[in-house]
């Protein structure tokens, strides 16, 4: 059992039972609600139950997917908090992904003004992004995460047993903020990362650590997203547009999908920016699309895209704001970048195909 | 011009157009967006764009009243926050009573994580009850308040011109909270307001700052409702519970309205405890039915206001959980009743009529 210790909470890795006992000789609670999904409730709470060894729970059971991250299922979620009496005292547990984390969390902060809650997050993606930094919310009116809270858990149980549920994709999805912590804060991280060029080989909790130390500290230095924190949108700006673009397709993209072909535009803006030296560029696309293959994206798209950047947090009056990279390790926030610019970055990917 | 520093805003007493303009010079904003119903637009408006001296800002418009404050109408105002483009540095002005403060104060804090707002008061209930604290929230489910976050404003500008808006009927609803913050907390206030025998004649802001000056006290002392804090639910454990019942009725009562049946059955919850004397019961019992009249309640709607009470937030495990009253600025918080002692209150308050 490794710990992370934070201003606020504790990180346990390890198996979830000998975390769970450890934060309850801190912590009572008269009351404790499981929400899951269905592929959670199937293949992660046996595991979780175990851990709570014969504790009650009540569970709430949403249905899987990004596409379910809406008003309408915090309502659900609600009424059934209120349906089982939950009170101001007690604990919810959010078994799952990112999307039950943020919603979970979302609706658990918002109940009653407020009930604690701890995550145990079940994928990759979720165990290295959402365990630190409190950023909880919904996507709404087609943008995501567009409805939210700053609001940390009283404990995150990351247990990799829970990797062997999921498939190599959904690895691949989570593998991409590993890398994007190496590239914006940690030269010796990226060095390590670029010499895998298979996932099913890969030592998780070896990468997992040092990531969740990367992010402690950026969100430590910076809360509230004023100004350090900002490096952690590196690939989101345009990344996400890709996602919520594709979201609404046949062919969704998951989030680390997203965010390889958004970190691969912006890698190119930071090298136009004069911030990242061509060679560097060449070799982060090159693992890229040796990690993620390539995504064909249709010009006739990149309008739409520019339109949710327009409607993305990070904009201050109406330009589009970017985080971009130096050399490996390096960040500049507050760039901006205009639509001609960021049309020549989605160019610049889409030539890197075969 | 009087002014209230609060650990993390200030509420300005006194023309809102002075406050402003010293608001302003500690704060800039990119843009401003103003929240108001039907009500405050017609009545209110015009003071608060004199005060913004031809500053540009967006509306939003609301349907007025309790009924309106729930998930549906968050949805309405995220959704033109999104239409206007409002971005993080952007300020929100809740202009309106209790439902746009804490409705209005929801949507922000929620919206892209929290935008900064501001609260103009316009109600007499809203200016002494809303002002301190950073509960907002919105009903679900039938349950007042049960969705919601606590966030504190940027600034509170209570100006007594709005006052000349409101009715009789409002002035008294709001008094209802004055005269819980002199119960409480404070003998000589209370002394002060037992000597007033009807609402025309009073000098509201010489009652507003000390009623601010309690809560003050009250809310520093324990922000997150944790002790000394649920004294301001005196009242309120059956004011709620008769106001939500009487919200799903053609006759609803105001908020003030319903808490001073609350507090009339608490005193005498109170009494029956051996907290308060019984000269002082029927002191108090004589001042609310002077002030408010006598309100026939329906003894087969009692067990529908006990569900209600079961639903309330301030209940731990199942028990119904109660903040008493001693001599007059003394109170006894975590206290509890059983479903036929609650009873006997509500017929208490009822042989009180003529």
């Amino acid at each position: 059992m490794q710990t992370i210790a934070l201003s606020d909470y504790t990180i346990y890795v390890g198996p979830i039972e000998t975390g769970w006992q450890e934060f309850l000789t801190r912590k009572k609670y008269t009351q404790i609600l499981v929400i899951a999904d269905e592929n959670t409730q199937t293949h992660c709470l046996p595991l979780l139950i175990r851990a709570l060894n014969g504790q009650a729970f009540d569970l709430i059971h949403i249905p899987a997917g990004e596409q379910h991250k809406h008003i309408g299922t915090c309502q659900h979620i609600w009424q059934q908090m209120l349906n089982v009496g939950l009170d101001r005292q007690a604990l919810v547990i959010n078994l799952g992904g990112g999307v039950i984390g943020d919603m979970g969390g979302f609706c658990a902060s918002t109940y009653k003004r407020g009930v604690d809650f701890v995550q145990v997050p079940t994928t990759l993606l979720s165990q290295v992004d959402a365990s630190i930094g409190g950023k909880l919310g919904i996507d709404f009116g087609m943008v995501k995460n567009s409805i939210g809270v700053f609001c940390n858990p009283k404990a995150v149980f990351i247990d990799p047993a829970f990797l062997t549920t999921l498939s190599t994709r959904e690895l691949r999805s989570g593998f991409a903020e590993i890398i994007k912590h190496g590239l914006i804060q940690d030269a010796a991280q990226w060095a390590t990362i670029k010499g895998i060029s298979q996932l099913d080989t890969v030592d998780w909790p070896k990468l997992i650590v040092p990531s969740l130390l990367i992010k402690k500290h950026v969100v430590e230095v910076d809360p509230f997203e004023r100004g350090l924190r900002k490096a952690l949108n590196f690939g989101h700006t345009i990344g996400h547009a890709v996602e919520s673009f594709a979201l609404e397709t046949s062919e969704p993209l998951l989030h680390g999908e997203a965010i390889a072909i958004g970190m691969v535009c912006e890698a190119w803006l930071s090298q136009q920016q004069g911030f990242l030296s061509t060679a560097d560029l060449e070799e982060i696309s090159a693992f890229f699309i040796q990690i993620y293959g390539h995504e064909v994206l249709d010009e006739a798209n990149f309008a739409a895209y520019l339109h949710l950047m327009g409607n993305d947090k990070k904009n201050e009056g109406k330009k589009i704001n970017f985080s971009l990279i130096g050399a490996p390790g390096q960040v500049h926030i507050n760039c901006s970048a205009d639509a001609d610019t960021i049309f020549a970055s989605l160019r610049y990917y889409q030539q890197l195909a075969g």
